[in-house]
């Protein structure tokens, strides 16, 4: 018998139990593609939903060697320690928690992962929507009926992956190297504006006093833009992940974070707007699947957009003529 | 005979014979909702397309009170004066082309309006689409088949019109006032890294000092933000609209940009690549319109949404029931 095929009472009972296996194996369930695993699959999240939610999502990001495996495992490990239950997600195929580094996830990250408070999923493959996962959001609810409560999500920003995990956590923070102008240059547009706050990793040995100017920067431009939560003030934080310098500062400010949000209501009003937005994320993305996924939509969309492309033909003309295969089928 | 019942063939003369009201006609059937006017509207667009596309389209934002009305009568005087010929339109209802100001367009633009060479087109009402109007780029191409090469695109930032303005024009230019960093705070989110220019408006009298002063802070800004075109240093400029000074200086920029782009091949890849984006968006918005306009699917949403936004049901569960009615209808 596959593990995958546990019954849906045996993986709600070992989640409960806090098994980290079963927690695995549900997982697995939530990402298959298989068409016998959606309805249990489906079940399952429905009954784990009630369970769910009693956490904070945090989503870190970061270009490649900003340090955000290094990080994770030192702020991870901190929280354990402080009795937290953490657990560790990459939403892209291509973030560190798979295969970003030579030396690979369980060594980077091995004494968190050795850790019996946590969790590390590595990244999943394939089934991606814009960078992300298609199931990172189910994954989290499964984690927390699982009893974690502290949930790091990880991105390396592939598409629009940043916008994507911005929707689905409480707080978002952005893991930065020395040389603000430099490093933003190379940036995401607006990605700064989606930060609850900027860590610049690394500030240890000589790099302290440039990590440092760094910061200024940062705050100086922070102070220009618009705080991607109202009424918080995007603080610019230095750290040492190596070294494990500066990260008990930064979830003393995620919980001033908590604090001021769920006082101000903002927290829980979030977490709803990103339930509905997430809804009609789905929606829209069954329709433009059924759509474009339609063989003989598929047929005659290259040559339909090389003419609205070459100006050959008006949109309207064209979206027409799709429709028409497409109801025609 | 209603003027919107003129022929196709009328009408299609008219604007090659440069008419300005018939130019008027034809966006009012563009912009007509009425099912008699859908074929011919769309007939006199694959007719017009050909003829189209020989100009530059110049996005034009900025908060209310940047002074957008007299820059671009200053803006648009001078190209006129200058041979141009120049189109101006609003995208979103609350345009200051159309009630943004007690004295009304029609006194604001006076100048403007009764040049021969300017055709302006008050803010159309109804029918958008996060804020922005549904046809204006097939208002765009009316424009261009009838022989204006210069197109001003007004937007007042309702909405997402800025993202959707910038997805159809060629520069994107954000007028501002003096003090940046209180006006930032107030702008919306990425909105600078959209921008191709920051015009720095009403510098002039008493407020020179203050504008150059902002002007430095842009420019400092600039510095650290990616720039909305590869290759092209995103300028911040001043200039005094009511005193007509530095509107040269704009125009000079505007040239260096064409020329740059259109040497690069950038130009004209930017264009395909809208009208592909223009397809697509076009298609999705029939999708969701078919979906959300349904019936069924309307009276079940509210009681779906609410389950989804307190936690009660799975968002593949609630899209499921959606699909459900859907299809079953």
């Amino acid at each position: 018998r596959k593990p995958i095929e546990k019954s849906v009472d045996d993986i709600i009972e070992g989640l409960l139990s806090r098994d980290r296996t079963m927690l695995s194996r549900a997982i697995t369930l939530i990402e298959s593609n298989a068409g016998r695993h959606k309805k249990p699959a489906e079940e399952m999240l429905q009954r784990l939903l009630p369970l769910s939610g009693d956490s904070i999502r945090i989503g870190i990001t970061g270009v490649p060697g900003a340090g955000k495996s290094t990080f994770i495992e030192a702020f991870g490990l901190l929280l354990c320690n402080k009795g937290h239950r953490v657990a560790v997600l990459a939403v892209d195929p291509s973030s560190t928690l798979h295969g970003g580094s030579i030396l690979g996830d369980k060594t980077r990250m091995e004494r968190l992962a050795n850790h019996p408070n946590a969790f590390i999923r590595p990244s999943p493959s394939g089934g991606t929507l814009g960078g992300v996962h298609r199931k990172t959001r189910e994954t989290i609810i499964a984690c927390e009926a699982a009893g974690y409560d502290v949930l790091l999500i990880e991105t390396v920003g592939v598409g629009q992956s940043e916008v994507m995990v911005r929707g689905m956590v409480d707080f978002f923070m952005l893991l930065v190297l020395t040389g603000a102008g430099d490093e933003l240059q190379g940036m995401k547009k607006g990605i700064m504006e989606l930060a609850d706050a900027i860590i610049v990793n690394k500030a240890d040995g000589r790099n302290l006093e440039l990590a440092k100017k760094t910061q200024r920067e940062y705050k100086q431009i922070l102070h220009f833009l618009k705080p991607a939560t109202k009424g918080w003030t995007t603080p610019a934080l230095t750290c040492s992940a190596l070294y494990q310098e500066g990260i008990d500062e930064v979830w003393e400010m995620v919980l001033r974070y908590m604090k001021l949000t769920k006082e101000s209501g903002l927290f829980f009003e979030n977490r709803q707007i990103q339930a509905k937005e997430w809804l009609y994320a789905q929606i829209k993305e069954q329709l433009e699947s059924s759509f474009f996924g339609n063989d003989k939509v598929k047929t005659l969309v290259p040559e339909i957009e090389k003419k609205v492309m070459d100006g050959e033909m008006t949109v309207t003309k064209a979206s027409g003529l799709l429709f028409d295969v497409f109801y025609d089928k």
